[in-house]
């Protein structure tokens, strides 16, 4: 039991899953927005999320089925202990945004709890915790959202039988504009209306695609990633469920985004651009379009996040 | 009309396409085998194939109905020209082998012909005049065999409206060994023996491993190239027409290959090594598996071509 209580704050960053052609596979992190948590030990042998601030009452407090509480617990299952946490969970992501909300919740509170025990575990070791919570709050288990929360930067998902995180290395500068209407999707709902087989030539140019992206990415070569931001086998179906999608689409790419695209399983739209202003203009015409459509939305401007979750701050009290 | 007759000589490489989950968009060159051209301008007004060495009489002189035929009249067109051309082709590529025979017979030619009209092209813009030629060879004008024989390296065909050619650039060195059974396989046939739909899921594991190998290529990281190179579209049904493949891809990986698979349409299978003495080993347990199915084969082993088709030799006769 400890005499002193160590308070510790941390964040982890809203994500932007699919990436257009990199449907279910690739995700990027950017710097804002994100959720935090305040998280400490104490000497009873429970999770506890002691308040939420943020979410206007929506989310659950009991911790078995908050992923944040979910990918705290998997953690201390792991490492075999009886341990009593208290969490308190500041949501700044709206929720089924297609921003990663609970994936980001489940991350910053796993970094909060992984440094408040001595780092037990790696950065990169967090993953199967925070994907546990995944599993909780959508029904599977992926990590497109959790490991660029984690651990920052463009991120693929190879594959899942083993567990196969690639660091997509980005050589050049890019912003993201996410663009958030004031609507709400569930991810199992846009899981649903895709097709369970698609023609092989759409999967052809959708993989043509993804290798190009990549690429770009990797080189830089911001041509061949606006070439390449294009996704035949989602967007055509879950756009649907976007009022306006089509518009707001070329709004952005008029405005000079690389490209535009549903984040995760939407209704928020990503934009990528070459530079801050370029975004910053996207992000207002993208709104200007969404207005239209008779929506309210909010935009958010960032670089593509290199760093992760991180810990803020931690606070002693005697 | 010329009084000096000028004769080039122009070789043109292999290659592989497909590359496993790279099915119909990605493509790289071998430094060796390849085909040859004798090629030289005359007085007429016909473009003749005079003779074609190493084939057994199998391939057509009709050039209009022969690559190197095909992809030179259709240059010729594109300048408006009619000039007299006389090429002889030294097949060193087996037919039907799923090594780009049709296209480096094309770009060899292509390469020849547009050195002695004083170089009108830049080399990439020879892509569509072989892409002609391959439509004649195989019924669809794809490029992943053609651009690789032409640019070297390897070669992603991300789309074709419009056509975008992008070199994935390689970091390290990369070993190929090319072992080539004695049976046939024609393009049209291995086509139609796969599947118009494919599962969605099938198709993420696809776009993942491209991506993965993509990212190992430039990076380069070699782990990462061999878990990617993987294709569970089209090898679990293109594999069934070639005798004992699952037990050669065994041999390679157990040799040592970072992967094996399906070069181009079959029935010759690739693998990709790190060094030179992996690659000769690796081609010689394929050739003994094959042995084992009773079939003779031969094997070649070379780097990752980065040069792709060349001018050797010129001769002027007076």
């Amino acid at each position: 039991m400890l005499n002193n209580k160590k308070i510790i704050r941390a964040f982890a960053p809203a994500t932007v899953a699919n990436v257009s052609c990199g449907f279910d596979v690739l995700g990027f992190a950017v710097d804002q927005p994100g959720d935090e948590v305040e998280i400490a030990l104490n000497a009873s042998a429970e999770v506890v999320i002691k308040s939420i601030v943020g979410d206007k009452g929506r989310l659950p407090l009991q911790a078995d089925k908050n992923t944040a509480g979910v990918a705290v617990m998997s953690l201390l299952n792991a490492l075999g202990l009886k341990q009593g946490v208290e969490i308190t969970l500041y949501k700044n992501l709206p929720l089924g945004s297609g921003m990663g909300s609970s994936a980001a919740s489940a991350v910053a509170a796993l970094i909060g709890i992984n440094y408040l025990l001595g780092e037990p575990f790696q950065k990169k070791d967090l993953l199967p915790f925070a994907m546990e919570a995944e599993r909780v709050a959508c029904g599977a288990a992926h990590a497109d959202n959790v490991a660029p929360s984690l651990l920052g930067g463009v991120v693929l998902v190879r594959g899942y039988d083993p567990l196969d995180v690639v660091d997509i290395p980005l050589s050049g500068q890019l912003y993201c504009t996410l663009a958030h209407p004031n609507i709400e999707l569930k991810t199992e709902d846009s899981r649903q209306v895709l097709r369970q087989n698609i023609p092989l030539k759409d999967a052809i140019t959708q993989w043509g695609n993804i290798a190009g992206l990549v690429a770009g990415l990797m080189k830089p070569d911001y041509d061949l990633i606006g070439r390449s931001l294009k996704d035949v086998v989602a967007e055509p179906i879950r756009s649907l469920l976007i009022p306006g999608f089509n518009e707001i689409k070329d709004a952005a790419v008029k405005e000079g985004a690389l490209g535009c695209g549903i984040s995760g399983s939407g209704p928020t739209l990503f934009a990528l651009s070459k530079n801050y202003s370029t975004a910053d203009r996207v992000g207002r015409a993208m709104q200007l379009q969404f207005l239209k459509h008779k929506l309210n939305s909010e935009f958010y401007v960032s670089e593509v996040n290199r760093k992760g979750a991180y810990v803020i701050a931690e606070a002693v009290t005697a």
